[in-house]
């Protein structure tokens, strides 16, 4: 597969799940360091290249129940590259802008994807659609599984894995889910359930980290603790905790529909209209209308498009609008360009 | 014809008049008044039935270029018929709200109306589509002298025709333009315009009177002075103010094709889309994205909806969506019932 089809292709957790209007995706990641290796802030420019090298041998070799890893050195990359894999959620802005060897490691559909030399030596996330925690740390454990039978992970009885950062000592795992919360946020309910949140020892950020918590009405809702809890103590909190969010948010849509029918149904209209006819979207403005129309469709009232939200969300950041066009745009010109491709995913969907 | 279809007719003035994208309407109105008889304002009630009978039995059987009069007295009207006959701009608020016996005739396209007993005992109106000032005055003037056949008009030979309020003596003519001036307000240049026309000797009024400039961005120009001034003089006048405004309002569209052509495109369309899918409407949204649309349709972006831009505005408006309707609607149905008809004309227009 060439690295463009590679990077542009929708991802797996892109997919609308079945069944799961409020929870768009789930996320486990794992972080593991090599043992008798320092860890990668402290590598030299050689001994970091060793160690990619290594790493990325292993990976190539690696089954993903019946798929394979494509390894990616980011040296390769150009800019506009590595800006689409922060924008498809497969590597950090930290592992972007290291200045170290490092490089990623992902399956075909995006679903497992591998970081070498960021904060850690391995950092392997399992991203799917919906609601599919366990299915994700089934499949993360799996490979952990695999991994560890070729490389000999720093790990100590009493603090289980070895971490460059005390915060993900333990486990080495963080569990996250991403929540389409739009009902919650029109009914200034949002920041009081998300502050919540953070009593319960969870994070919460926004669609691209703690800056964009408006964005989309999306948010990500992750563990904190990963020492002295086990794997599925972590999994169960959070899952126990997304399916109070879930209620919140499925009430607050049928309040809105018992309360202010018209008014729902005016603006999730009035999104469609605006994605269908706007010539020019700015990133902002493009995201409220998608997670308004988003809304609306999975209310039943508005027909479907035909692409889910999230790539709709996402083929519309600059990386990707830009990657895909091969050539450099500036603020208008993209705003222009994301115009044009929502308009076509919109196209088809009858907007009467 | 029977009063509701009357009423309910598109009147001739809400045509799209061909090359004519600026100048929506021209208007004369003549007032006169019945020599050795008080003004309305100084009637008995039983002296105003007198006039009305009088001057109703005259128009009955005046001939308007092979178009008959119908004589409507208003207080056989519904307060929605009169707020209907008022949207339409064919009768004036004061002559809804005086208590004395008063009517008004129309001719069936809405062209001639005529009021009886408002500020003056007969105010005739010729109201026509476009930039038609000199055939609306020929029309006004022909219909004059029909009704000087029957009617005595107070006539003096150094002052003019007697009206009841000084600023209309001598000719008692007021001749308008309405037009539609969405760049010149885009472009903020709109006010400062607007301010010199009243160093000309003409006064500035929105759609509906003084408060309403902004509305969908038309702007109704007249003559303020009818003494020492023949008729032809005035529209002379007026002609020339009106050619320059025109002027001003293509150069101003011509600047933003040229200079923001794609802002100028995005907004256009997004105001179709707001039309098109809107459930709920409010009498302002509506009058500026109608005033959006046509000014795209005027420029070729949009195609054209079904119905023109001067029907949509008045059949939007509260007495003419309740008279259809046959129904009092609260705010809120009010929004409905407009968005619904608004999607309804719009949906034929293809908006992709």
């Amino acid at each position: 597969m060439k690295r463009k089809e590679l990077l542009l292709r929708s991802s797996l957790w892109m997919q609308e799940a079945e069944n799961s209007p409020v929870v768009m995706s789930s996320r486990i990641r794992l972080a593991r360091n090599l043992e008798n290796v320092p860890f990668p802030h402290s590598l030299s420019a050689e001994r970091s290249e060793q160690v990619a090298r290594i790493i990325a041998q292993v990976l190539d070799s690696v089954d993903v129940e019946g798929d394979r890893l494509t390894y990616l050195p980011l040296t390769e990359l150009s800019p506009i590259e590595l800006q689409v894999l922060i924008e498809k959620h497969l590597i950090s802005a930290d592992l972007a802008n290291a200045k170290r060897e490092r490089g990623v490691a992902l399956t075909h559909d995006h679903r497992v994807a591998i970081m070498v030399n960021e904060e850690d030596h391995l950092r392997m996330q399992v991203l799917l659609p919906g609601d599919q925690l366990r299915e994700a740390y089934r499949l993360a454990d799996s490979l952990d599984d695999g991994i560890e039978e070729r490389l000999d992970f720093a790990y100590r009885e009493a603090q289980g894995y070895l971490t460059a950062c005390p915060t993900n000592v333990g486990t080495g795992m963080r569990a996250s889910v991403m929540v389409h919360l739009p009902a919650l946020v029109m009914t200034n309910q949002v920041q009081h359930l998300l502050g919540t949140l953070t009593h319960l020892g969870l994070a919460v950020r926004g669609l691209y980290g703690e800056g964009s918590q408006a964005l989309g009405h999306l948010f990500q809702v992750s563990n904190q603790i990963t020492l002295g809890k086990s794997e599925e103590d972590i999994i169960a909190h959070l899952e126990a905790v997304t399916g109070q969010i879930v209620g919140m948010e499925l009430q607050a849509r049928e309040n809105l529909l018992q309360q202010a029918r018209l008014v729902l149904e005016d603006k999730v209209w009035r999104a469609r209209g605006m994605l269908q006819n706007a010539r020019l979207l700015s990133s902002a403005d493009a995201m409220l209308y998608l997670s308004q129309d988003r809304l609306g469709t999975d209310l039943g009232i508005l027909p479907k498009s035909g692409q889910t939200f999230a790539e709709l969300l996402v083929d519309s950041n600059q990386g990707c609008l830009q990657y895909k066009l091969n050539r450099e745009l500036d603020s208008q010109q993209r705003d222009e360009q994301r115009a044009n491709q929502i308009r076509a995913a919109f196209a088809a969907a009858n907007g009467r």
